[in-house]
């Protein structure tokens, strides 16, 4: 594990000098320090972020903070993250090359990685805000989710080096332990830093008395601490992609760790499913080819998902599990037993994505999708629809059959009202 | 992970000197190491095991091999296994007091514990050849399993001590590596060192071209390789087990892992159907109520397994998963979570059956159960039925309700013919 006792947080006035001094981010940046601008635009929750502007190049350099931003140091996070994070990064890099940014330099005392500046991309959740479409998004993401899921497991892995890499992310605690808190338990009950829209109070009652949700929602917090089927990116929400009209990345893998293979793609769902049902609070006569839009991404990821991870089922099947001696070699075919795979990481996606819908209305960090529309007379009718579908999910995740099935259920979600 | 650089394999001749200056040993013995006498016992595949005399008591001494005694330094295995085991018989010891051998010593250098001598118990697995009971045996098993699956998860343990727990056991590779290769893959095609009864051919044949059964058996290695749940003892069988007519104790858990928790009972229960299965070719008119009694066994573990864990589950629920905050806490019970939980330990135990089911008479290490049936004309159609169980078990897991209905399933296997 890391050590940071030399540990120093960067300001924009300090980060030259040290930048400087690492030739592969001064070389790329070109020309003298001075004349560099650096541009401290942090937003999230947990970390310094700043923008440097060189002669010939721009690089992003994050740091990360020894707490929790949005609570200040009452809620001490490990620095140890950036060490992981950089982890993710070289192996998603590696997993689906071009889906994230270019790595440049990590230095692990100063918990801080230098990278390559995605731009004139934003961040996707802005452009799902305002109804903007992006090209070719849906591939992208299944195809991501798909390759880091299959790539990162004994499908593909050889055993000693996945286990290896299961034994170095097990030092991993804190961060994941947010994620078990804040995405799959404070929901179901009235935890401390707990907040929602006053006028859902009724619905809240209803999710919290409900006591088989609450038990299938336990159920899968057991399955993702205790299953390290692949290394997720574990955080794939909207506001961890960025896109142009034509292109996306994905960002930020700080809450990377071994997990079912359905969760990537479970959580994403889950906040494509929240952009769908806020729209109503941002669009006007352009509402209904939206919402559509957002819905035929879903189906669309899960299509390319499946596709792509059968290919790398039969291309790249080099791992002990299902071993084509026992397949292909004796003249049989494995396609059924990939199918009944993905037929579990369905269920897996279908129960997380639920969960993530609950605590991104009920618990500590919310979503601007729901956010952003001031008024909560509009506002909680459309989160009650979001929760009410989410309940559905998480208790009958085996029998949503497939992702039209799942857009079906949100067209009719979409209309009902449940205050 | 440990060093073995001064690794040295000790003989009866050489190990008095050696114990003569470990205090806590010699201390135990008493009288001076001339007085001692030692006795090499290893029988098993993979260790050195002597009974060591001394004035006031007798010791046993295990010491891991470097290679794998029945194949012979062609197929080398680690030494580190010693350090795995006596973290397991430590962690079992505090799980389930009384349950394993008093650990008196362990040498990291020398891959070497010194332990209680149990005795005057025998093997488990003989005494089931025997046709010799044993009272309270299903009542000490179901609750060592029970409290070592409980108490070794996230039900009870803090996360940030499992997970540095996961983090150690992490580097035992090659251990699981063999579980992994011989329980669950290698029956199912013609594997180098597989070997079995010659007239089982037809049935042989017929489970290896059933794609579906080899499908939902990797789909158990991939749950049995990417899943903590909780420390396992990993190799939990009659060979396992040493009993008294009253007493019973368990052993050797060099194969010990972090798997899922239906694991271990579901590998007992299979090593009891064996049992079962294979009294035919030991008994003579004692048959049916010596066959009656182990189905009672199976059906009595069930028993204890389950009440005991609802005991746990409503006594010690201290980690983080299903938090009385969510149940008990809100004036709602959680029982139905428990029960559901404890349905899902049942399938993956069922189905870890049927696989053990089979490895034990395809793969490399059989058993005597079986083996000492000499005449293969009577051996074939008792190994047949037991196979033909076992791939039911693998493909219907989720449909045998309870250890009842999997007795009647035993009855029903045990009067057909396969051959």
């Amino acid at each position: 594990m890391p050590d940071h006792q030399d540990y120093t947080p960067f300001s924009a006035e300090s980060l030259p000098a040290y930048l400087a001094g690492v030739a592969t981010v001064a070389g790329r940046l070109g020309g003298a320090s001075d004349n560099w601008t650096v541009t401290e635009v942090g937003d999230g929750n947990l970390n310094l972020v700043f923008i440097v502007r060189g002669v010939d190049a721009t690089v992003i350099v994050k740091q990360a903070l020894p707490y929790v931003r949005l609570v200040g140091d009452s809620w001490p996070l490990p620095l140890y993250r950036a060490f992981f994070e950089h982890h993710a990064l070289r192996r998603q890099a590696e997993r689906d090359p071009g889906s994230v940014p270019e790595l440049y330099h990590f230095d692990e005392g100063n918990a801080l990685i230098a990278m390559e500046f995605i731009a004139p991309h934003v961040i996707l959740r802005r452009k799902l805000i305002n109804g903007e479409k992006v090209e070719g998004l849906a591939g992208f993401l299944g195809r991501f989710c798909a390759r880091t899921a299959f790539r990162g497991s004994e499908l593909s892995m050889a055993s000693a080096a996945k286990k290896a890499d299961v034994g170095l992310f097990s030092g991993n605690v804190e961060i994941p332990a947010i994620t078990e808190s804040l995405v799959f338990t404070d929901s179901y009950y009235d935890a401390e830093r707990n907040h929602h829209t006053p006028e859902l109070a009724p619905v809240v009652a209803r999710l919290r008395s409900d006591v088989a949700l609450k038990a299938r929602a336990q159920r899968m917090l057991m399955k993702f601490a205790s299953n390290t089927e692949t290394m997720v990116h574990g955080d794939l929400h909207s506001g961890s992609i960025m896109s142009t009209g034509t292109e996306s990345r994905v960002i930020d893998p700080e809450f990377v760790q071994y997990a079912p293979m359905g969760f990537d793609i479970g959580m994403l769902t889950a906040n494509f499913l929240m952009a769908y049902f806020s729209q109503p609070g941002h669009r006007g006569e352009d509402l209904d080819d939206f919402q559509e839009w957002i819905l035929s991404v879903i189906c669309e990821c899960f299509d390319a998902f499946e596709a792509e991870f059968i290919h790398l089922w039969r291309t790249e099947r080099t791992g002990m599990l299902y071993p084509r001696a026992l397949f292909e070699d004796q003249g049989q075919e494995s396609e059924g037993a990939c199918k009944a795979l993905l037929a579990d990481i369905w269920g897996d996606a279908m129960a997380i994505c639920g969960i993530e819908m609950h605590r991104r209305i009920l618990t500590l960090a919310h979503n601007a999708d729901f956010e952003e529309i001031g008024d909560t007379a509009i506002r909680a009718p459309l989160e009650a629809r979001n929760l009410m579908m989410g309940a559905e999910l998480v208790l009958g995740a085996g029998d949503v059959a497939d992702a039209f099935q799942l857009a079906d259920m949100a067209r009719s979600f979409n209309k009902r009202d449940f205050l």
